[in-house]
């Protein structure tokens, strides 16, 4: 099968084994049960959803990695269920699963990792779960169908999955990157969750994976955003299993690898983005001349969740004016006298005011796929690009749709 | 013509007169210059949209009301143009209005108090509505007639007009209060605005009757939301010619009066929210036991512009798991373990997590015109009732119309 994003896919992270099977989580009866094993000595790090409603894994997951010092053994994601509001069971369900993938494997339970996705406030059936424990152990492989077969079991509403890799060498030494990632930038009815996994031969301490991992998620995962709701079930982690023989102590091997990480996360996101449910447009914002980060982010995500603005973006409509009353309206001190707007590469708006442009032309670039829109603040040196989508009404009839 | 809102409609407050006329701004031609005459030693109280964009006549209006100390003797509105994001030219061609009109009348300049709605971004065409400044003078009558060309001439997408009155007795005197408004809830393609003037006889300090609005817009006007869009050209005005006899300087006549201005403003909030494009289903939220209201609005803002929540109201989803989500991510230190959640009269949602429900009833309650949703926090004792409404296709196609 073809994989978007991995036009240039290298080879597997070594210290890996892949594979997936049926719990009967999912209606459809497509595989929703995904192993990952990690050889001995394999660091993580992790970042999660900020919600304050946060899942029974998130949870779970977030003490095992403290319990472990940041060691981690296996994953085990289930899809159809998000574990999610489900209470004190939730937790004991979750720990449940962890206990019986140890068992199987011969580790301890706080080296196994969990991830849930699916529908919230419906208890998870673990049975279904621990009844199909043996088989996945059983077929773990460190192949590329291995990895297929994980990538695929871990969607829910995605209408693909969602891979990129990256390598780079350190003398004699390859170090490579896989990432797999599921989210439709939406969230389906009562489906959650954006799940993303990068694996790497490379080694390092669990503080060093963190700092890594922070920064390259500051840069791409939460440079987006469809619909401004942040799911319950969000994880992030990184495993590294230091069998290419390449450690990250040396500075050269780091800002190497920050890159190679910076890019396996970024195609994950922009594959996120593009499979969000009815979306026409990917908007690449490009927010320049802020006073800091903080400020440049503000200011995107007050735009990107505009729903004046999404939904001019969906009929290709260049109504700046809607851009700078969000921008007005997102809590920084702009001056909006010094605010300029570009659609495409044409300015539409100086100093706050409209500026003469071609309608058509810019009716055209945001028919594109994907358009470019440049906010400049006057304010600072700061800048980001962040990626967002129109709103469409195809969006709201699938998530509107009632089903019971 | 009936007028909703208005069953018990009582008599105009005296010292008001009103006309309109079409200056055409309005591509349709119809009604969009209106004028309101106050009779001396009337005293007002403005609160403005609070986006850092604001349009010309706010910055106008604003320093007008400062330099002549809370008087103003006439209302000057258009509709067609929001004179927003015009810059410089813009400020002049307000102030050049408001000149006019009081050489007309034989008043200062800073005792008319200017208004604008409509497009953003296009220059006013100060010519065309000076032009029509002799025949709104001329025409101006204390009727209902002339009333209702005022909240008529004031619209924009609206589909019909909005009005709202109140009175009360203090000893043998009659009190009244009228009000009208424009706003769709929504905000059209580059047009703007929710305006709201109040007109009372009774007789105030502009201090008094600054603390009244305030007091009656943080309970209406500022707890509803379409689509958590601040326009740029948002006002409430409220003046008090004084010709009951009436004055608000007896502690009596005070609490009168603040319940029955916020009984015109809530009125008049339920109207625009009624009237909102594409809105098939008006949501009440009801937060309860916050630690304070800020807490309370943050929550209910939350799930008001949740695009999950609302297109799930849409589909008349009780989807109490979206709700849940919306309200951990709102920043607020939330336990959700004390969260409950009730659709209609029925508990959906026990300490965070599902609780058996008739979902089919959920479901005939959510498909009403208008929904009670109540959300208890376990934090406090604080409670806000907040209006909004659901997420139509309808409303993306409205506002997704590329029209040039």
């Amino acid at each position: 099968m073809t994989v978007p994003g991995l036009a240039n896919r290298v080879l597997l992270p070594r210290g890996f084994r892949f594979s997936a099977a049926a719990a009967g989580l999912k209606a459809s009866g497509r595989n929703d049960l995904a192993l990952v094993e990690a050889v001995a000595g394999t660091t993580a790090a992790a970042v999660f959803t900020k919600n304050r409603v946060a899942a029974a894994p998130i949870e779970v997951g977030r003490a095992s990695l403290r319990k472990s010092k940041g060691r981690v053994r296996a994953l085990i994601i289930n899809s159809g269920n998000a574990n999610c509001a489900t209470g004190k069971a939730g937790v004991e369900a979750c720990q449940e699963v962890c206990r019986q993938t140890a068992r199987l494997l011969g580790i301890r339970p706080e080296q196994v990792f969990p991830s849930s996705t699916g529908i919230i406030g419906v208890p998870l059936q673990t049975g279904k779960i621990v009844a199909q424990l043996g088989s996945v152990v059983e077929a773990r492989e460190a192949t590329e169908r291995g990895l297929d077969q994980v990538a695929e079991a871990i969607l829910t509403t995605d209408t693909r999955q969602k891979q990129a890799s990256a390598s780079f060498r350190s003398g004699r030494s390859q170090v490579r990157l896989r990432g797999i990632a599921k989210g439709s930038g939406m969230i389906h009815p009562q489906l959650a969750t954006m799940l993303a996994y990068v694996f790497t031969d490379a080694g390092a301490s669990p503080a060093e994976l963190t700092k890594q991992l922070k920064a390259a998620c500051s840069r791409s995962f939460n440079c987006m955003s469809v619909d401004g709701d942040t799911s319950t079930n969000d994880t992030v982690l990184l495993l590294a299993s230091g069998q290419s023989g390449v450690h990250l102590k040396a500075a050269s091997v780091r800002s190497k690898f920050a890159s190679a990480l910076h890019e396996v996360c970024q195609a994950l996101a922009n594959q996120i983005i593009a499979d969000g449910e009815g979306v026409q447009h990917v908007i690449h914002l490009l927010i320049e001349q802020a006073k800091n980060r903080e400020e440049a982010l503000t200011v995107a995500r007050a735009i990107a969740h505009s729903l004046l603005v999404k939904t001019a973006w969906a009929g290709a409509d260049p109504n700046w004016g809607r851009i700078l009353a969000a921008v007005g309206s997102c809590g920084a001190p702009v001056n909006p006298s010094r605010i300029n707007i570009f659609i495409g590469k044409q300015q539409v708006c100086r100093g706050g005011t409209a500026w003469p442009f071609d309608e058509a032309k810019a009716h055209r670039d945001l028919s594109e796929h994907d358009c470019d829109i440049r906010v400049q603040l006057g304010r600072g040196q700061s800048k980001i690009i962040f990626q967002t989508t129109d709103l469409t009404a195809e969006y709201v009839r699938i998530n509107a749709d009632y089903s019971t």
